[in-house]
This record gives structure tokens, C-alpha cells and sequence, in this order.
């Protein structure tokens, strides 16, 4: 089948996503050192008007990428951090090079955990659990905000550690003297509550990634359940998949 | 170093929140198949008042996935889609079982590529591609907005083929008669502007999952770059990821 006949013109704020999408991936691959081009350039590189690439750079400022001003131009604001969906890798050992990861503990108590959160870390009814929530920063930028139950066993000695400058993935595996096994992950697009906003200074309203993730050690057994909020404008979670063909999709060819 | 003294009573906001994640979990495991247990209910098992309750599913109700109403009760509002970070997949693959995926094409033509585009894709300055933009509907829900770019050879024979009923990975495997390789993945939490919010039947504003996908061939030709605007509110990412120490994380130890 023949595709539709396309317009000659196609509306100006399709023209100026796909632009968009470009630029932003150009950003965080170091393209631009810090300013980006005239104007005049960048729609000679894209072919499209200019009014399409102030359409386009409107897009990624409201995005908080980047700073527009007149006679300065439009710099690179932030750069993004790249966290890893190939290895199981904590945020310090993520970012290793960037930078020191530091904590700041909300709170680390014992808990009575809800059933929710007992049965998927496989606890009996009304066993305790570990509960720490910590405010993670790069430097002074604050970039994620994560709620972390524990089993007793190995959160009661995490509470004896320092939460302020270790991943848990790194407590957990000097306590239980092994490495960690694997986890399950779940990520989500949300907006920012207030008080979330708030505690992660950014905009109320932005884009959060919430990643939920469940890691178990070697033997199988699930000992650490997290809620992290990681700022969407901080932080691009990457990765490799392989192509891996369903059997059944093969039945109609 | 013990934890710093934990106060007693936590604020309202961080319980919410942490409620809040718990619920989520359980609507999208399918825990509720409609109605979600009665206020005092869940203050009872989540050991908080009923005003924390209320304002956890406050937080729920604004990103959309459950509606509350006097009298009626609260109900979950829309289930999300899994779709997977574990294997390489299309939407209609991935899909298969819960009902038909179409696809509106919004654009197919044959363009000369952005630089940009071109080095991403191993094309000659100057050499055309295929791009085809489509909004994807699961039954009347629209769930992504899917800008592609292909290369030529490929993508010549996918502009004469069927784009409304199919995913591009199977046309690919059609046309190149081989199964695809792997795939480099970026994904990004943004919020949606207000004509990819229209386009998408979504509230301006509300987050996005915005999926970077360069596709290759079995024998690592990439082929396909996809940029792909998945509504936060109907899709979650799932995986799991195995621990790979990084070698280096043992120097201090």
C-alpha cells in the first residue's frame, strides 16, 4: 500500500519537535561546548525557517536545557548524567568521575512495613523492615530522592553505617559478603508534586523519572525495595537491548 | 556512624508520598480490579491518619490514574502498558494480547537528513532517507508519537508497505530478510508541550517518556533512528538488570 499523499508543508510545530528531538541529543552528546549556533545556521542545517528553530529552542529551554538571551545568545544550561539500564549499578558508582555523590538521611528507622511491601520482600506478617529515605546529590545538585526498605537482617546493620557517603548497593554487599544478584525494574514519566518539586528544587510540574526497583542477592532472595525520583532534568537512563524474536511472531510469516 | 535521630512525627507530605508509590505498584500489579479500599482502610494498613491517605490519593489523581467522587469511592482510572527494557520490541509485538495497534501516519517522504541524522545513521553528507512520523493508538488510545528516519535502501520499500497496521522492526526483518540486532537506547522523563499534548489527546504538561532508539541490523548497520514520545500516564518500562561489578569498585575494599 502506497503511503498518503504528504503535504508539501507540514504545520510548523511538527517541523519544529523534530528539530527539537535533534538538538537535545546533540546537547547530551557534548556537541556544543557550550553556545549553540546563530540561528541563521542552525535553519540552514535543519532546512526550515528560522521561525521553526526559535519554535524548536523554546521547546528545549521550557525543558530547562538551555539559557536564551538576546546578544548572548542560547547556551547549554545543564548536562545530563547518564545512568546506566545495562549494568545494576548504584548512583556513586554511576557517576564516578563526576563528581562525589553525597546523602543527605530524611530518615532511617525501623518499620512495620505495609503488607505491600512485606510480601514483595518476603517477610512474614508484622516483621519488621529497614526504612531509610535520602536526598542524593551530585555536588550541590540535588538528583534524586529515594525511599529504600530493607530486610531486617541487613538494614538493621546499614543503620550502623554511613548513609552519607555509600551507595546501599555497596553496604548491602559488604554486610551480606557477596555481590548482589539482580533487580526488577519498573520506570515511569511523572510530574512533580509540590513537595516533591520542592524538596528536589526544581519546578513543580517537571518531569520526574520514577524508577521502582526490586534487588535481590545472589541466592534469589529480595532484600532491598526502592522509590527513586530522579530529576528528568538531570538525569537519561541508557542502555542496549537485543533483539530477541517472540516465536509467536513468526506464526503469520 | 549511627543515623542521626529520626523525629517522630514525619511530615504529612513524605508519608503521602511514600503511600502514594505503594499504591501505585499495587494499581499497576492489578491488585485493585476497581475500587480501592476505603479511606479508614488503608490508614489502618498503612499505619497513617486518614488526611495522609487522602493526600496519597490526591498525588494518584493528579497523574491521572484514579478518579475520586463523593459517594462513588475511589476508582483506578486507567491501567498502564508494559513495555519492555528486556528484549527488543515493537509496540504491536509488545502489545499482542491486549488489542490492536494502529497506526495514524502523519508523514512519510523521502528528506535529506539534518547532519546530525546522517552521522547517526552512517550516510553520505548529502545521501536522502526515509522519515515517516505516526501517532500510535492501542484500540482509541493514542499511546506514542514516533518520529523515525531510515535509511534509504530500506526505507524506500517500507514507504510501499503497509505502515498503518505494522511496526517498523517487522518490515525491517521483511525487507532486509534477516533478524534485527540490537538497539542503543536513551530514555528521557519530559513534559509534554501543548501541541505534542494535543497530538497525543493529553494534558498539557503532563510527563512523557521520550525514548531515543538507534536500531541495527544483525550485523551492526544502523538502520533505523527513532525518537519516540510515549505517554507517561499509559506506559511503564519494565526490565531487570543483573549485577556487573565494575572492577574498579573493589580497589577500596
Amino acid at each position: 500500500m502506497a503511503p498518503e499523499p504528504t503535504p508539501l508543508r507540514r504545520p510548523r510545530a511538527d517541523q519544529a519537535r523534530q528539530v527539537a528531538d535533534i538538538l537535545r541529543q546533540q546537547i547530551h552528546a557534548g556537541t556544543f561546548t557550550s553556545a549553540l549556533p546563530q540561528e541563521g545556521a542552525l535553519a540552514a542545517e535543519f532546512d526550515v525557517s528560522r521561525n521553526t528553530i526559535r519554535d524548536a529552542l523554546a521547546l528545549l529551554k521550557d525543558e530547562g536545557l538551555i539559557d536564551r538571551a538576546p546578544k548572548v545568545g542560547t547556551h547549554v544550561a545543564q548536562r545530563k548524567y547518564d545512568h546506566g539500564l545495562d549494568a545494576l549499578l548504584g548512583l556513586k558508582e554511576t557517576l564516578r568521575g563526576h563528581g562525589d555523590v553525597r546523602n543527605e538521611v530524611r530518615t532511617a528507622i525501623l518499620v512495620t512495613p505495609p503488607p505491600a511491601v512485606a510480601r514483595r520482600l518476603q517477610l512474614d506478617p508484622g516483621e519488621q523492615a529497614v526504612y531509610i529515605e535520602r536526598l542524593r546529590y551530585l555536588g550541590d545538585l540535588p538528583l534524586s530522592l529515594d525511599l529504600t526498605y530493607l530486610v531486617p537482617d541487613i538494614g538493621a546493620e546499614i543503620l550502623e553505617r554511613d548513609l552519607e557517603t555509600n551507595d546501599v548497593f555497596a553496604l548491602i554487599e559488604q554486610i551480606s559478603g557477596g555481590p548482589l544478584g539482580s533487580a526488577d525494574l519498573a520506570l515511569e514519566a511523572i510530574t512533580a508534586d509540590a513537595h516533591s518539586a520542592a524538596t528536589l528544587q526544581m519546578p513543580e510540574g517537571a518531569a520526574l523519572l520514577l524508577l521502582e526497583r526490586l534487588t535481590k542477592l545472589d541466592d534469589g532472595r529480595p532484600v532491598d525495595l526502592e522509590y527513586i525520583r530522579m530529576r528528568g532534568d538531570r538525569i537519561t537512563m541508557r542502555g542496549s537491548l537485543t533483539r530477541q524474536p517472540d516465536p509467536n511472531s513468526w506464526e503469520l510469516t
